[in-house]
């Protein structure tokens, strides 16, 4: 496939200096690009691969327009029309409608002839399938699931009975949706199970990355609003709710009954404690810990990052002692308020 | 379904201040409940609730009773009955019996007639389904497998050859039991794979969460003992043994060769290091770490809960010149007790 | 199966001081061996098992040599001669060349005669299984996608498009190789996904854990090299790079375009971050957090292990305000300095 620069600027709104007939290819980093290929800019740190790169034209913002030596697509966001450019050069892939012959559909379920249900498929009585929805290879639905139009299931995903996943999703293999919260209470010095009675309702253009896992509600469903974007390995608890546009990266546990307000973003491998709330606009920085609400939009941080394994231990020696260590600060500092006040 | 307040008093053992007759279909929290429904004070948070619920009836501990204005059931743990009447209401769901036609099963294996074997299971030989077991669609059972009566692999659960799960378990999609531990020796600059020649060891009423993983062990086996209770994403390492009713959150990880004692509880996203030692009845909070033996029962911490950015900006730098920070503090005060004895 | 001693020696290069006939059956730890078994001495905790062990020969250093009163074979790494002897007794199963007639396979992949693709798996067109490559149960593999020779997928792992594994590779239940990064841009508040174009490209001699997952490059691949080994539930970020030899243990999570050296060693449940770099030889300790590139071969930590929860309350109000406590101290240094140049 050909595009030309001409047709790119259109698609990206950007400003082109140059041949809106040159021809490209594809997208290519700047250190790589060759001469059919487009570039963009959108790190700082990869100003310095402006002056020698071979591109036939960069998309980068007014700024750093002068540094570039071949032709230019000028715009706000950058990282924004690389993104349209690709979306435009690979399109969601197609899938043929129907049913493989080796999946086990149930009579009961309703399955949208312009749906895809593929190899290995287990579908459950009183499921739908919507139109243009796509069940990959190995993938196990319940009874009384919705699959909204268009979304698609990789493979091997799992669906537990009455979960409800909304229209332009993409679930990853392994993603297990509706298991058991973790639901359990002391009895006599043994665990009795809690039924988990709530379902999952997961609404539209949401992602979720491999194995990640969102549990089913203990009595009140758990909820991912529109928008929301889980990386892999993530775990979201029973009863949580997600705000809409939340992003979540990979790794992150959120645990029961906590609301995520939305637009928020979590860092990965965070976690995040159950029974609080994160307003709106919250950024939660990589490897933090949220042990209590958050009722201010803004950053917040607790990872603490490497040091040389000498000084490691000498200071975790004395983080263990910090509490002593800050008394004895405060002794002195009165010793010394009483002497001079002498 | 309907039930009455009489048959829930009898159930759960509370006291009954109300109409024996009373009809409910349903157990909802305070706020959401309706007349029909009965609900629970089980956190204190939720007092505040308790004075427009309108519920037909709040199950609560005898402390609280003169704030409700609706029917009372009073007992000292809500919460246990609470989880008594959902048991009582939502009973384990049933399965026919019988192998699906689509289940690649060894003629070499024994599949007891009550149980169940889903769509697209593989059974290997020597393998045997214990009664009334339910394999649900897609799992994967290799050679000499045992499974117990009444346990429950939900869907796409793994067992590797050998293993072996006790009586009313509950495995959840993508668990995968078995697998070689991380057993490695460098030979020459290169890893040298050390074969992992133990098995995994489940007793009875053992639930694993959803994509949860236990290693085979290296020699000796894996073992988990009755009444464990695994949340999702759990990764326990090859040789590990696990104490009976230990409950272990999301997120977790266990390295090779530790002993987790009975009735512990280990908050999510913790990790454990290997070779070490936890007594019985330890618990340990969310998000920490467990780099040595704990040696008394009690609660353990380590976890660090997040501050606004910029203040934690400050403090980590603080932090990694925690020691040199303290040494300047010991000087100082050894200045002043000289400067005060003179 | 029996081996003799003098087998064994053959076999680790080790020296035998005892009978080269003696028999024995299989490898047992110090402890629990019996007289037709074999142990070994690789930890020196465990010397104190030597005097009572009832083992037929013992594998040990020189050192440790004189406190043996059994049989002994004298090397220099004994936990290497140990893994050679397991080696020895245990060599990878075998499986019957041959594709399971459940099996959903291209007519246009190409599978070698002497490959095995087990029930239920799933194989895309334009996908080449080589030689002696071993498919199980319920793996999903999608288009033009190779799998090396000798390599084995155990069962339910999920191969995307285009994903290339080298020969002798390992892959354990629930991997998931080349779903999308999570590459996602704003736009308009909302979240547009980025397409992700890149493969995964994974050299020889690769092992990785149960439920481990590697996307697929956003531009430029993600690429892992020959004899890299990976625990369980490790994540890694597209585009990531990780050199050849470095081993990673379980529940850890590597960020978009971070580049891993060689022979590295990451310790359970630490956190890299995307868009840095260490250099070959680095030690990450488990429960890390690496946020900078490390440039320099050596050990680094961050964890910060439990106390009793009641300490850790204290010395967490202490860190929360460390900057100021570290402020204070400053100042009544500066306030001592001028005081005693009075």
């Amino acid at each position: 496939m050909e595009y030309t620069l001409g047709e790119i600027a259109e698609i990206t709104g950007a400003e082109l200096d140059g041949d809106p007939d040159s021809k490209i290819r594809r997208v290519s980093p700047l250190q790589t690009a060759e001469a059919d290929e487009i570039s963009f800019l959108a790190n700082k740190r990869h100003v310095q691969y402006l002056k020698d790169t071979k591109a036939c034209a960069v998309i980068l913002s007014a700024e750093n327009k002068a540094r570039c030596h071949v032709q230019t697509l000028v715009c706000d966001d950058p990282y924004l029309a690389f993104a349209r450019t690709l979306r435009h050069m690979h399109p969601a892939s197609t899938f043929t409608p129907g049913i493989h012959n080796s999946a086990v559909v149930s009579e009961e379920s309703t399955i949208s002839t312009s749906a895809h249900v593929g190899a290995n498929v287990v579908i459950g009585a009183g499921s739908k399938i919507a139109d243009h929805a796509s069940i990959g290879p190995g993938c196990v639905i319940g009874k009384n699931v919705v699959v909204g139009e268009n979304t698609t299931l990789v493979a091997n995903v799992t669906l537990y009975d009455g979960t409800r996943i909304g229209s332009k999703g993409l679930l990853h293999p392994g993603v297990v949706i509706g298991a058991d919260g973790f639901g359990i209470v002391k009895d006599r010095g043994e665990w009795l199970k809690i039924p988990q009675i709530g379902t999952v309702l997961i609404a539209n253009d949401v992602e979720i990355g491999a194995n990640s896992t969102v549990d089913r509600g203990a009595l009140a469903d758990t909820v991912i609003e529109n928008g929301v974007k889980l990386d892999n390995q993530v775990q979201i608890g029973h009863g949580v709710k997600i705000g809409e546009h939340t992003a979540i990266a990979g790794c992150v546990g959120v645990a029961g009954s906590t609301v995520i307000g939305k637009r928020c973003m979590i860092g990965g491998h965070s976690a995040i404690s159950g029974h609080i709330e994160l307003v709106d606009d919250v950024i939660i920085t990589g490897m933090s810990g949220v042990s209590n609400s958050i009722k201010k939009a803004g950053i917040y941080s607790s990872g603490i990052p490497v040091t040389e394994n000498a000084k490691w231990r000498k200071n975790i020696a004395r983080f263990r002692n910090l509490d002593e260590i800050t008394r004895k600060l405060l002794q002195l500092e009165q010793r010394i308020d009483e002497s001079s006040s002498d």
